[in-house]
């Protein structure tokens, strides 16, 4: 087991490298969505204190997936919990944790995302961490809180590859700044709107006259429809899409804010976020876990504490639309980044399993097209 | 109060004689949503036995308001049920009837739109439509679904100018055929996009080989966001957008299908008309209240049985793909198609109380717009 | 019309004179209901500020309905609207303001409850209450809360008896201090458990360590089951109970706390009245309409506020748990209140419209069951 | 491992001796709860078709947990599903699998009950289960229904001594027939009111007039509140009780019917067993996971299918209220013979890890105290 570990670290390493020179996103074709600027890195680590981590597994022919942790504080999640909320566009889908989530209103975890088959593995891992983190030697429950896409096409997913270590490793390496997009971490063998599909970020920065704050979003993109790109029907101009075969897929969507909200104004956030989905031309088909998590670093609820009060600054209802669009406009953004950086993986990254394989979006003609409208 | 009324009759045939020369729609200039070809009618009254009755009060300079009836087919609704779903986008309205279309799964009267303070009258009006209906002699409860948006900025609202009598005359008066679309009915006073709104509708027939289904949608515009127009981002260039003001406002919208789905997939079809208002650009601000009422037509459920069975033929999970996608398109056509009626309606359509007005949506220059894509 | 208004106002003068001597209460008669003491009155009434009043119609043969108005605070509701929810049991009821209430988590109207054929009357006399409270002039949407139950069995219902004026006089009338139960109010034609049902109340208060919280209950009781009371069987015993027949019927159930708890944990703590009518022996029968409306009056939300911010102290969730048992003993005991006041009312409350009539509870009976235990 | 597997294996048996005499159940010494008749084995098992397995863990002073599962039908569950709900009481607890459940309606696979930590293990191999039946080649997504309670005050749950076999075992060991309850499977090492609970079963039977479904609820018991037994107030009685300390703790309710009842009848009915954790004393503190599983045998639906349809003869709305009160009956018999049978249980039962040790129930003196009444 041991030796496999230190090969996929190696692998990874070597793929990293092939990656140094990073994928052209589409604002660097001059392509936009909405009407509200970035953060300064377009990523959902735009968000203070908010980290990701990802390992990717790609060996040999069959195995294309891998794990991506968002870490939405440096502390210790668990004593430190952040309000949280988890909305479901579409419940094809074995996310862990969303009960209590829905009931407490909190995330005492990191957000981890992986293959349909390693959720299991990945909870388990999550505990892992959980437990042996200074300071939780008392903790006797918890709840892991981890999404899945179901890489299956390309990746051997009954021979779960996935393995705690790897879950811990995308933890532990968690670092803020520019996230990787494209084929890697969970998103390694994802496929969308027929192309290969992956990890993607955005995110939005509302002016100081509304706040100031930022919404960010990271999604695995996995899903059918027909492809709208700012607008534009790429899609069916490629004439690559389809209603009349089964469209099955999923998109898990993490929405991470610095604006303080609740639970209950989350979950509003979180719904927003299946409507950027909508944009890109994705329609939750009867086989797609759409689910979005949403996550506010504005303020701690303590595990413990000698109050029985939580004192909290809440945005009031009324001002919280503008937030509403920036989560739209990320999610939308975000999807078509994975596109963009996916299309433009090594070659390797298209093939899989069982001889599989997917194109990747053709990103030149894609920009041509979109740069007609 | 009669002579009011006939008033209003008087009225409403000199308005309908102005509308005459119905007005051109997206379709017409080859603006085209989606992949999915349409009903005959483009309208919810494809989907058969389906009849729509409006009512419009617009008078003097402060009223502007009305009744729009969507009657699902042509018998005793309360003996014959059909099965039934709400989807809550946003639940920033008045609605009445949720909890018992969500508990039952059924539908039991005409659906009615009006505007926000006139909800009770018009459930009271449903109320007596169904105790006076032949065969329901012995009902003494019933469940009134009736939708809202906020007319308020060019009604004299709080008029409350709606009366039993002409909820009662948009039920009676339901018909099959064309449905007026525009500053009609329900729609007469609201405003969407910042542009005049009002009723639209849609359809989508789906190809033989996918069980040659029908889905239908009527809409009641009256929200904000940024207007996308068939992905063209109209509002960006139009200059016609904000997202630092509130953005409050509504969407009402009405899914009919003969295909043979129960309550748990109408919600989950209802749902898919929400990502359709998405596509417009609307984003359910916190004010808004955006509702989805989904009906399907294909069997009926008796109030009373001699059996304690209800045997169904049910389309299967797997089936319900393309009725979503269809239930998309349709609603961003309606939608659009309600912007595109309203913007030709009469000049005294975008006045109205304390000196409001809006702005027709400058129905050639979108064109051109769109047409440039 | 105006005649008959003071018809019965002159009815209900009478009536309340024959009720002069209050009925006794289980409390009185030494039967307990769970571990927790209640407050001074052992009403809804316990929680500072709340207010009820009520307007029965008992007229003739054929009228036995009414209107039961809880008023949270006494100043401007919509202006200062309190945190709120409503949980729905089993949703075969009308009740109408719900999707506003689980939006924005806020209360914005008193609360009316009546019949099931009058909510529309009753929610439109809200409105006319609203609007025409000094400053709210430029209110031009609000939602109002109204519950009902069928009182059919006993009362012409279909008559639609209630009138606006009515519903107002209820809001208006509405007063601290001992609430009238039994046969008043919205409690006036209901059957409970094949006995007279009607409106009940009872309150908890946690002792001083646990905060001195209190929570107050009204319910309009108007279902079926298995009757326990204290935890014996006295339906069985009385054989006064089915599970072969329909077991319609409804509760409504009204929750007011002055605990600093949010939306979220009012939900929680509306649920649990849920489980103290399980208590009682009812069933929540298909028929049934059983919601729970909660409030908590400790802090103001205002409509609108010079501050993007609200700053609220709350109740931590892991201090939640004593209020829930207070939720689930206040229930029951107001159920069985509203059935032993029921059953001490006029011999004129027990026949009704088509010659219908039901049995009071035998309280004298019961006293002695329940005092074997 | 595999040693410690077979010393499992060996502790087993010898416990299953040990259990030889079957503990005396509440209906032996007379006790009653509610007026419908119990199937033969007062028993989950008595629904047609279904088999309970179940693993105990008992080592040394500090491993007291174990498994449970129940298999609804002997067949291929995924190529074969069930009809099913899944209805959340109190969500603090991490069931994994709600929203797929929630979404389609189905069950795919066995139900297992474990502990709080171990749910990913659990899961796993359920996992493993499914891939490796006859027939499942291909499959590369399926949905683990796995439940928990938290048993860490006698058991060392961080040790996380459940594994992939013990569950495997649990599933494979399923058997028709009576089912041990108490201190085994997952409920070794739970605390139910303050005594020592486990696992719990029973059935109700419903006459042939309204259909003769059989309806079955198996429980794990690890709850707090106020003890009530056949409506007597044990807990008052000895003393036995709290609501001025956190009150944790969880009731998982697995429900089996016969009936024809779809998923949204199958809600209803799991919300019901609900009420039946209510009759027992249980509050559904804000620390409890108080989860209802409801699954129907009547039908299956096939995962694959020539047929876009599934032709299904479901029982009307109208007649589900007998059902309804089975389950509320059954679940609160369920829970108080998990109290009795684990009252009976081996000394050992009652100590577990760091010294912690809890009460049997005095089942003779409760039995006085019943019989009492």
């Amino acid at each position: 087991m041991k030796r496999i570990f230190w090969l996929n670290v190696l692998l990874g390493l070597l793929i990293s490298t092939a990656h140094a020179q990073p994928a052209k996103r589409p604002r660097d074709y001059g392509i936009r969505f909405g009407v509200i600027p970035t953060g300064p890195l377009n990523a959902i680590t735009d968000v203070p204190g908010v980290r990701v981590g990802q390992v990717t597994l790609r060996q040999g022919t069959t195995i294309r997936t891998g794990v991506t942790a968002i870490v939405p504080h440096g502390g210790n999640l668990f004593q430190e919990k952040l309000p949280a909320a988890i909305y479901i566009g579409n419940g094809f889908g074995k996310l862990t944790g969303y009960s209590q989530v829905e009931e407490l209103g909190t995330l005492e975890t990191p957000i981890v995302l992986t293959n349909t088959l390693s959720v299991p593995t990945a909870a388990d891992a999550v505990i892992d961490y959980t437990l042996n983190q200074p300071g939780n030697e008392q903790v006797r429950s918890l709840n892991p809180v981890v999404g899945e896409t179901n890489d299956g096409f390309l990746n051997d997913i009954r021979g779960r590859h996935v393995t705690r270590q790897h879950v811990l490793d995308a933890i532990r390496n968690a670092k803020p700044g520019p996230v990787e997009e494209g084929s890697v971490g969970a998103g390694t063998g994802t496929v969308c709107f027929g192309y290969k599909g992956g990890i993607g970020t955005a995110s939005r920065r509302l002016p100081a006259s509304l706040g100031g704050y930022t919404v960010g979003v990271l999604v695995q993109t996995n899903f059918g429809g027909v492809l709208q790109i700012a607008g534009v029907p790429v899609g069916v101009a490629l004439g690559q899409y389809s209603y009349k075969e089964k469209l099955d897929g999923s998109c898990m969507m993490v929405v991470l804010t610095d604006a303080p909200v609740d639970a209950r104004n989350l979950k509003r956030l979180a719904k927003r976020a299946f409507l950027g989905l909508g944009h890109t031309g994705g329609i939750a088909s009867n086989g797609s876990g759409d689910y979005v998590i949403a996550v506010s670093t504005a303020y701690q609820i303590p595990h413990q504490s000698s109050s029985p009060f939580d004192t909290l600054k809440l945005l009031r209802n009324d001002d919280t639309s503008p937030l509403f669009m920036a989560a739209i406009e990320a999610t939308e953004e975000a999807i078509i980044n994975s596109l963009f950086a996916a299309g433009q993986s090594p070659a390797d990254t298209f093939s899989g399993t069982e001889g599989h394989s997917v194109k990747p979006l053709p990103v030149q003609k894609v920009v041509e097209m979109v740069g007609r409208k």
